[in-house]
């Protein structure tokens, strides 16, 4: 088949690889039917997270079940199913807490490669999801935005606690803030901020639901942030990047009282115990059990309650996987789907 | 009168000083009727915070109402009052939120100095609780407990969610750790996990409701909490100490969705970015906000529900101040209570 194999920053190519296979009983092969490429992709793509040999790439993805294990009860070949980008049993004590991405048997779909024409799902019964009936095509690219994205915007909106008639701040505009937003509006707050300074980002964000745009960054959006709420800061912040300074922006931003939702992969990101301490916010996130939401996303998206393919604005098929990646570094596109 | 202050590390002295008068029409003074040494006082007093002048010292205290300004409404000369360590109005959006520690007007009672005869204590009406009535004489302890420790215990096992039925780590056996320990036993936590090595402390955490004492510290005390807890960590930690090694043993002897109370009042804190996020914890602490807790406190005292003097094991009239501190600072006492 063919798979999306990253050699060093900015070498990413698609190559002839075997076939995958049923390796554990509990196993499954999917038929992929659209991936993706990720913010999180970046991260090695830019050398920032180095490699120290070639890699697979890709953890989203939706299609349909090729073959299952012997030990597979629940998924069925035949069926279209969208995964989590952690594979989790979801039956052990912690999945059963919510947290199925940090299942004590998790695996990490991106060591897998989803960016290719089929892919080995471990734990098929805990991480995938089928759905009611084969979706008409167009539903694909936004069940495609629930293998990651939109379930991660979900659960920073969930760790940040928003409520109806609350303030909340999205400190980020890539595919996750904007999800987030969507995710803040459905919880019912009342005034989503949503931090950005680019235009055709901040045009999506007010499409999903932000109420208002802040531009600044650093101290001077903090302040904003601060002036827009009577000097309290929001009850809500999402922080949907992962640096020092988004990190920062998101708990400053955020009241005595308030909840920080932090879902962006932290890069370099330190935090003062003191400052923590006096901020009085709470602190919840790290990486999201989308497997969670994937129910409640799957119900949205084919009643057509919520249509997350309004951030796809780039199809391109497998083989140009490599003008994919380049699009989503240069910001040419907020989210890039691969059709196989 | 006679108060206490801190000249540089270990020189405290008993003074004598102008009696506090009403400076703003919303101030109460107070008559001391007792207060006592923290934890927290052993920072300037060991020289690990620095002082650049003389300071007033103590923050905890109760006593009778002397004097109250023109604008002092529910509180009344001659009731007898439990105050918290920070000042509040208590009608601001953050002190209804239960952030009086964080009030738009707080104001820190140590700068005022409650280690002597008289205190002023502003925004009276909203920093006191009277008592129901003049408490008998064996209670005076028990209240002045509610006034910081005994509080702030109480926020440390709300910040921890403590819950019925689920596992607790108390990381710290001073004070404020052994009341969180009680309360996480209030809140009906099945298992209670006190991390001490000092023999009398682990007798009085046994006594508040601890269920199981741990000795071992850093890695191997988090290795130890995993055993008991089938390798998950437990539910809740409640951090009561304040230095990197005591928070990073709260964090890593916590589960994924589980939650870390800190109350121990950060020294030299840095949290990685990084493990924060894999570890999946909630977190939230602070300056605990004692006036949210003060009326339930005060009844459970004087229903003598709970007796939170046992862990007084010093009294000292209040020109023996220098022993107090040196007791607590040597841990030959856990709480030296002074007498006017």
């Amino acid at each position: 088949m063919r798979a999306t194999v990253l050699h060093g920053p900015g070498d990413i190519r698609l190559e002839q690889r075997p076939d995958p296979t049923i390796t554990a009983p509990t196993d499954a092969v999917v038929r992929i039917a659209a991936s993706c490429v990720c913010g999180s992709d970046l991260w090695p793509y830019r050398g920032i997270e180095s490699i120290s040999q070639p890699i697979p790439m890709g953890h989203e993805y939706v299609g349909v079940v090729d073959a299952v294990g012997s030990d597979v009860r629940k998924i069925k070949p035949g069926q279209f199913v969208v995964g989590s980008f952690f594979a989790s049993d979801n039956t052990c004590e912690i999945c059963r807490a919510g947290y199925q991405s940090s299942c004590l048997q998790r695996e990490y779909m991106g060591n897998l490669g989803a960016q290719a024409e089929l892919l080995r799902v471990p734990l098929a019964d805990g991480t995938l999801v089928a759905t009611p009936e084969v979706p008409d095509e167009d539903l694909i690219p936004s069940l495609l935005m629930a293998s990651d994205v939109l379930g991660t915007g979900w659960f920073g909106a969930a760790s940040a606690d928003i409520r109806p008639g609350k303030s909340v701040v999205v400190v980020g505009d890539g595919a996750v803030g904007l999800f987030a937003v969507l995710a803040a509006r459905r919880f019912g707050a009342e005034r989503i901020i949503v931090m950005s300074r680019h235009a055709d980002r901040q045009k999506l964000a007010l499409a999903h639901g932000a109420t208002e745009v802040v531009t600044e960054r650093g101290d001077d959006g903090v302040a904003r942030i601060r002036d827009l709420t009577d000097g309290l800061g929001v009850h809500s912040a999402v922080e949907a990047v992962g640096t020092q300074e988004s990190m920062l922006q998101a708990i400053r931003s955020t009241r005595p009282s308030g909840h920080v939702g932090f879902v962006g992969a932290p890069h370099g990101v330190t935090l003062s115990g003191h400052e923590l301490f006096y901020s009085h916010v709470h602190l919840h996130g790290g990486p999201a059990p989308v497997r969670r939401f994937l129910p409640e996303l799957i119900d949205l998206i084919f009643s057509r309650s919520i249509d997350p393919s309004k951030i796809v604005d780039l199809t391109l098929p497998l083989d140009q996987v490599a003008e994919a990646y380049s699009a989503m570094h240069e910001r040419r596109a907020v989210k890039a789907v691969l059709l196989p």
